[in-house]
């Protein structure tokens, strides 16, 4: 089903109506709403102007829409900031983020613990039994535009707080940091300071826990929202919107407190901008986006939760990142179908018109400024009625595992130890090099349930827990482990044995050292009769076990025992095609190599090719294939469906 | 006529009368003094030690030379700033600019304010009649070290102010900037912050404000100036020493309340740093300056008041670029000439000598430190002796005008889109490929009178106003508008209308979608046979014109409505050559290509052309030109002048 | 003699004994403890817990080891910053440099001087006299981390002082910076400002002095501490370990008061981070280390004090640097060997074992964080066998003495007037160009005695002072000057007969104007009948001298009179390798051109051979040469030892 996000006090209010007809018409299910209208509802502090959203509400409501209502804690207005300054977050230089954007606050302020506690009651009990009303959104983009770690004086507090209920005592702390290095030791909590600002580096365990205590703070922040919610609205389903290539929190964690998972999908922008790919793949996507963009948080947020959405789905250009081309024709459709595709179970247009003032001014909607349709439009359209002719089964477990650990990307910011590591990237190399052999990848946290699986791959688990380990040892599938596995005790120290630590248990192996290369360095791996370049990382292990693949000096790069794999460097894209695509083949997987631009991804019985390439190729079906959409050549920026045989 | 730069406070008295007498035996009229020296004039609050400068005055002007009194404001002395730190000026990041070198204080202050009367009034009392003196300059290059924003509480006082005046009532500025979006609405003027420190970008409508009000700040404090000296000094004409590649404050609006519009040529140092030229281009012309930046600057400040000249002119090597290579020699008289070619009364060489110690001591004077001539001297000693030769006629009007928009400059730097997207390079496109067809060029302000050109090209005018509307409306030649114009309204909104806004009433068309490029991507444009690409920007354009010129899927990319022409892309200089060649010569002017170097610049009936390269060329004058300094074959760095026939 | 770094602090007592037998079978000499120990010392103000040093320097000087003791200044604890914050240093930006890493101190704060002193006290006090010690460390690594210039409270009252004593009456500071330039003048010494934050760049004669001052405070320091020492324990030597590439104190003033200069090794750390060469070559010698790179600061610190040691020496790979490739096997070697051939008395490894926690978890020790040995513990081994069977001779002069300046380092960090000027990467032209001859090069300072040298090079030596022409002016034998070689006063003026200034005396020439050039400019110079590439900078010369060399334009390039020989150019290493290797051979020294990664240095009557390279290479020995180590073959990262014939 599709939805669209509408801001009615952006418009003149004897529009609403016909906007809602209109909604309709083009066979929209659901609309949210509100998530930025604090200072609308509340313009004066204790003074509340409902009136128009009952009329929104009603007026969308009564046209046959189903409302998602997002709570406006993104915004608090400049009289809440005025009042009480303190809940302002303050940035890694030690400045107060001022009013006069979004997201101007801290998670770790109790006045705005409490300020956000009250004005979600008010939303909740007056819409909690609308029966338009069928959903929340909480707050917005947690975490947009850096804002999970602040570092001012309510931060200080709430992270000596956290401190305490987790260490106890002082000692405890001095001995799992280390602080005895650099007479860096404590006496109480009251001593510690937030990790910035320092001469050098501040100790690497201090900038995890901080890291930790600011992903628990939005965790515990949503709980608040959620517990409000729930009491007064108690059967609506609770979802929050993520963003893309955003790491400061635990999805997952957070994720456990919602209904449903939702993301907000702007390929193109985030090729442009966040996507850690080289200039000329940048340029080479320009007009299509990146063939593994949305798929990667698809399949990311599938994992974090069954019921999953995409809460904002680019429409046409948007408006923040550095450039901003146009999708092609079809793109728009091309997205929203491979949503559905990874299995999403709505897909929600962002915004249902441009708007011509203010920040988001050059940001396409589905119509334009000037109240007419836009390009977005009919390819909203074209959805709507292509969907209406192809009822879509349920969405079923990948062959592939991939475990995505939130941990392990804010340890690799703190440690990266070399130019070229980066957590985000190593897993996109797994997650492209599986798509690549035509293969369907699900993402798992740590220590989940990995039963069912065919093959499994962890890119990287630097700090393994116990439940972590033995999630993985009632595992019978095949487990590829990536570099830096079992690197580190969870208090960021190297385990005593070495590591990987307590997976010695399971994989006889020892790594005794390692090293990370400018570009342009690189070692060699020997492997399937080919040489592999080893750039990056490299790490020098010892084992009994004889090496699957070596380096050029003849020591051990990839080892095996039983079914666990361990891969001691920084794996290309290319290398994970080949050594994945060797085992997939071994465990009779299929595996269907898929040409530039061409990706498939399938939902029950029903497999979906697309083509982002800007010239018209053949869908990688097998003879015969019974197409339901689309036909065997897949034309530039389209797709194509078929039963599976 | 010539003069130069002098600082009697740096060199010992008993060197004034022989430095007088030579500036006169050199052939100088002007000699310009006074404009840093407030703390030897006013050593201790209000005590005066004015002797020295009366004897300065006196040996200068005794000598024959004519005397242009700076007032000191740009360097207030310590004392002033302990007593009042008030008066400095804020960054964007909220740090007080100290005191240490110049310029540091803000407009905004009413403490410097009232300083700068009392000093100003006290100079203009002692010089006023002082029969030597024949003009003043205010201040000394206003914004210089980016000196216009200021981010204090003075600042956020006056911008309140401002706004106040501006818009009466908050519902007025709410309404104005869409304050609705994300909750920023305002309740008072009281709540209204300085749009600096946000946590992501701040509203584009309340920027473009805050850089109206910095720029109405210079033109108030400015006016301030003039009017002191206007009271005490009748008959003096008053000047201000504008810069290159510097559009912060409109320096239309500033010249309105001066005699003299004047600037300061460094073309060597504006190569190397300012100039928004590849570091190919910077290589190729480290030495000769690149040849379209002293012209630039030459024609706009012609357009900003009918008497203007070149305050500070490079004499030899600078020192502020990040290199500073000497001059080629006879770079300083091409460069002199070159003011006179575009209409310059005076250049003024920056400075008579070389000063050894402080922040300019490698920068070069016309004599070197050890009292003797350096390299620039015996150029203007060239110059000298041919002006004597040569009477130069009056400036008249250029057959193309080029409208320059500050506010457009100020627009997209709050919004540029993409990041190829630079007014100023936009300007330079227009105004280079002009002069590579041997066109003279005047800048003109939006709302100008245009008649008496033949043709009227405007870059961009985003923001339409009534004035220019009509300007534009009344015009009968052909006008070449380029990407963007009319995509605003005053409110920094985009038109109801779509762009290009109130000028669909001439120009029939709308804008319905914008895109912006990374570099490497490109729309194709075809033109005259040709394909050009469109790189940086392309515009979606729905009208019921026949299109001039498609891109590559057909869409119309220009549209011609009469006599008016809309580019709806961004136009390489290469195009524009091609473009508007073919206009000129459709129009049935005379149409000189130029060879890479050479430019032209016509004044009355002489013809100027100048070699910006490092070989001979062959000047582009009609066979048996009537030469009256040079020759056809104009040795590198050299130039030739000839009658028109 | 060999040693090694140990923090028994971070390491369970029961290991130490075992430590210390270890280190003993190894064949180490000397164990450095104690330098960031203070929160063990005194856990709280004023409670000291001497125990456990006690027991550690027992066991270890038991065993046999000498021990270094270090002060432990460069880690005050938490404590002591929260009763006295105003011992942080401040940053350039005005903001304080916090707690939770080390060198969190200013030298000017007079509470962390009396801290400082108590604790020294403590520490000389008690083991003043122990017979297991047998010298001292003052701190650890002043400066490092950008540690000796602040800007806080306690600088500017201190450089206040500093100004009043050097220049007594204000007059005279205003005089010697030229104030009187932009009126910024001052009228007492409580006027003047720390020159940062100014709205453009400061006066740079105030920036000079600024930069003199807190050198001046970095020696002031350190003289306390030895001070102390001195009392307490009188008959053992007094170290400090500075570190490569950092110049922002003088360290031969600072060495002068020391009986041991020492410095920490790090080539291959450095290669990747600070070293001023191309990415190109950061490449080529990753895994080697650029080889010129310890040599150039063993050539250094002893010309500081003829005692010197490498106190930290690499023995794996690093965790500081952006990357960190580890050393080609026998790099570590290599080093040891190499620092001996230069001279060292003693080489000590950093550390011991590679500690689990905290910031350098990830640096390599000669033992691994499991107990084994690692890698660079055997190539340790090694080298204590060969010394064992090697009689090292004494250290004679070099036929090369090279001028070091630190105050032209400051100076062009002030004044680079051109993006390619960097006082390193000259000195490094003229050493590395000397090197390539196959000549040894000893560093002296300005006004050093030049007796007994064969040929002196003065890369650049901007202030001429007394001492320096005098020892200049008795010196027979050939001395070539780089470029800007008297290009100001001590006040940082440009001298009123123009450069070279004083050594117009000596050589008679006039540097009349000066440029510099973008990457890509260049001007060519004609000498022994090549060409050559005149990059970065080039001077305007008048002399009656005849040119040695001469500029495209046919100016002179080069002037020579008598023994004394003036570049006025920036010489490219190539350039310096002919033009010196001309002279060498004109002066009859022996003459080894080297191929590339290979470098040799003579200690007493013995030859060292070094190959950097990656492939075996001859060793520059003579036929039939007399090899006490290796053969005149030398492997990859490996070396030779033959006696000079």
């Amino acid at each position: 089903m599709l939805g669209v996000c509408y801001y009615p006090e952006h418009w003149p209010r004897e529009h609403w109506a016909e906007d809602a007809r209109r909604m309709r018409a083009l066979g929209l299910t659901y609309v949210r709403i509100g998530e930025f209208a604090w200072s609308r509802i509340e313009p004066d502090p204790g003074r509340f102007t409902w009136e128009w959203l009952d009329e929104a509400i009603e007026t969308l409501g009564s046209a046959g829409l189903k409302i998602v209502l997002g709570t406006p804690t993104a915004t608090p207005p400049k009289w809440l900031v005025d009042r009480h300054p303190e809940v302002l977050a303050y940035d890694a230089l030690g400045r107060p983020r001022r009013f006069g954007s979004r997201r101007h606050y801290t998670h770790s302020s109790r006045v705005y613990v409490q300020e956000s506690r009250r004005i979600v009651t008010e939303y909740a009990r007056r819409y909690g039994q609308n029966p338009h009303l069928v959903g929340w959104q909480t707050d917005n983009e947690y975490g947009c535009h850096d804002t999970v770690r602040s570092y001012g004086p309510e931060d200080l507090r709430a992270f000596r707080d956290w401190l305490k209920a987790k260490y106890q005592h002082i000692d405890r702390l001095n001995n799992a940091w280390g602080s005895v290095f650099w007479s860096m030791e404590y006496r109480s909590f009251d001593e510690v300071n937030l990790p910035h600002l320092t001469v050098t580096e501040p100790n690497p365990s201090h900038v995890l826990d901080f890291y930790r205590f600011s992903s628990d703070q939005v965790v515990a922040y949503n709980k608040m929202q959620v517990e409000v919610i729930r009491q007064h609205s108690p059967e609506r389903f609770i979802a929050h919107n993520f963003m893309g290539f955003y790491t400061h929190f635990d999805h997952f964690a957070l994720a456990d407190d919602l209904d449903v998972a939702s993301w907000d999908s702007y390929p193109q922008g985030f090729t442009d901008r966040e996507a850690p790919i080289s200039d000329e793949r940048k340029l080479h996507y320009a007009r299509a986006s990146h063939p593994d963009i949305a798929a990667f948080h698809h399949d990311l947020y599938r994992g974090a939760r069954a019921r999953w959405w995409v809460m904002e789905q680019q429409p046409g250009p948007v408006n923040w990142a550095p450039n901003n081309p146009a999708p092609a024709p079809g793109m728009v459709r091309l997205w929203t179908w491979e949503a559905f595709a990874h299995g999403a179970e709505v897909v929600s247009y962002f915004r249902w018109r441009q708007v011509p003032f203010a920040q988001e001014q050059m940001h396409a909607g589905l119509n334009r400024p000037d109240y007419q349709p836009d390009l977005g439009y009919f390819e909203a359209k074209q959805v709507v009625e292509e969907l209406a002719r192809l009822p879509l089964p349920e969405t079923t477990l990948a062959p592939v595992a991939l475990i995505y650990d939130y941990e392990a990307s804010w340890l690799f910011e703190v440690q990266p130890h070399g130019t070229g590591w980066n957590y985000t990237v190593l897993c996109m190399h797994f997650h492209t090099a599986l798509r690549e052999l035509g293969l369907s990848v699900d993402f798992v946290r740590p220590g989940a349930d990995l039963s069912g699986y065919k093959l499994v791959v962890a890119p990287s688990l630097p700090i393994l827990r116990q439940r972590t380990l033995l999630a993985l040892e009632k595992t019978p599938c095949p487990i590829v482990f990536g570099p830096r596995t079992g690197a580190k005790t969870e208090h960021f120290q190297i385990p005593p044995s070495l590591p990987p630590g307590a997976l010695q248990n399971l994989l006889p192996l020892k790594v005794t050292r390692v090293e990370s290369y400018r570009p342009g360095l690189a070692d060699t791996v020997f492997f399937g009769g080919k040489k592999w370049k080893a750039e990056v990382w490299k790490e020098w292990i010892e084992s009994d076990l004889q090496p699957v693949a070596t380096f050029s000096d003849g020591k051990g790069a990839i080892y095996q025992h039983h079914h666990l794999h361990y891969l001691g460097f920084w794996p290309s894209r290319e290398f994970l095609s080949a050594y994945l695509g060797q085992m997939v083949r071994a465990l009779g997987l299929p595996v269907t190599p898929m040409p530039e631009g061409m990706r498939v991804r399938q939902r029950g019985n029903l497999v979906f090719a697309f083509n982002y390439a800007d010239h018209p190729q053949e869908a990688p079906a097998p003879r015969g294939a019974d197409f339901v959409l689309g036909s065997p050549t897949v034309a530039a920026y389209n797709l194509s469906i078929w039963k599976q045989g």
